[in-house]
């Protein structure tokens, strides 16, 4: 273990694990193509462990960077997620993989891997989804939001208007000018220098509002890598 | 200068200047009662330095910590104060008090000045004056927010019902009712570990919500002392 520690930070050392209600996304840093173990909701904490070594077979890393689907205190799984199955507070992860391992919220692995650190500014990320996550990262912390649930308008909430349930009901222009109006208003509250929109619904937006960037496809894996940096 | 900087970092030497509409408050550290510097809507930059160097005649600071009643960018005054008159963007700070100078909003001076570092947590200050000012604070961060302008109901923002406005329009028992529903619905969104209500208006609650502190009253000084810890 004393070798390990004692060895320069490469970025390839580092196993991103991003785990999610379908799948479980695994990479060495930036340097391979993310490997797919299926998740769902009978996947336990062991499970997960399992698949993911063995799909990781022959790799070598000397930590691991997890983004867990729900919330994370003091560096832990705070209670078990809602689309997977049990374990996932109790398990000593550490001991588990035998290196150190960071983890953090899903979104706000995501979230991190968006922010542009030359820039030193202030960022908020938002995930239209299924609903709509949000995080709000700076040069030297990631604070996941729960934005989502705040009032909007005639009784409902951002998320009744911009997620999925939205833009069912809503279609898809009157859905778009909400996404504008949401991100002008939040840009506003939150006092950010940017914003960035990711999330599987935002590939339903044909333009994006002013001033605002798509988010990258592998934020998670860039966002796993950078959280050692910090 | 050289001499200057190698000094110890005593907070003694900390000039603590807190920019309000009616009154600019001095301080040295935590070591002074605050001396006033009557200011309002004709005070010029140049005027409060002069006011300001005439009331501390003979103290000895190296830095200066400031309070700005308006958006600070990248450490200076973003535009003019409203309830003052001008000089405030231009204004050379540094050679002005021949000291370094940093410079925040005087909300997040407050703010800062509340938070409890050996928590390491995350805060959700609010101020409740005549509008609401809100700001996060965290270990490593200060992020003003400007979150009174939401809606939260009956196409009325926050600051309509909890500030000033709502007290006069709701009566006491009604008012305190939205500030118990806000800070919930804040603490909730914001996903912090603590909420501390300050300002002039929290002394007309009786109770706080629970698990919520009253802000102290030297907020300010404490938060400027503490900027330099930063």
């Amino acid at each position: 273990m004393a070798s390990k520690k004692s060895k320069t930070a490469a970025t390839s050392s580092i196993l991103v694990i991003d785990v999610g209600g379908n799948n479980v996304k695994v990479a060495l840093g930036h340097h391979t193509e993310p490997v797919r173990v299926p998740s769902g909701k009978d996947m336990t904490a062991a499970q997960m462990v399992a698949g993911v070594k063995a799909a990781t077979k022959g790799w070598a890393f000397d930590r691991v960077s997890l983004g867990f689907p729900g919330p994370v205190k003091d560096g832990k799984p705070a209670r078990e997620p809602v689309n997977l199955s049990t374990g996932w507070v109790a398990l000593d992860y550490e001991k588990a993989f035998g290196v150190p391992v960071r983890i953090v919220n899903d979104a706000a692995l995501q979230a991190l891997g968006n922010y542009d650190a030359t820039s030193r500014g202030r960022m908020l990320f938002m995930g239209l989804g299924t609903g709509l996550g949000t995080t709000l990262v700076g040069d030297t912390f990631v604070q996941p939001l729960e934005l989502a649930h705040l009032p909007y308008r005639k009784d409902k909430s951002y998320e009744d208007f911009v997620g999925e349930r939205g833009l069912e009901r809503l279609g898809k222009k009157k859905w778009t000018e909400h996404v504008f109006a949401v991100v002008a208003l939040l840009r506003d509250a939150m006092q950010v220098d940017e914003v960035v929109l990711g999330g599987g619904q935002t590939k339903r937006l044909e333009e994006l509002p002013p001033g605002v960037r798509r988010g990258r496809d592998d934020a998670a894996i860039v966002g796993g890598v950078e959280l050692w940096s910090r």
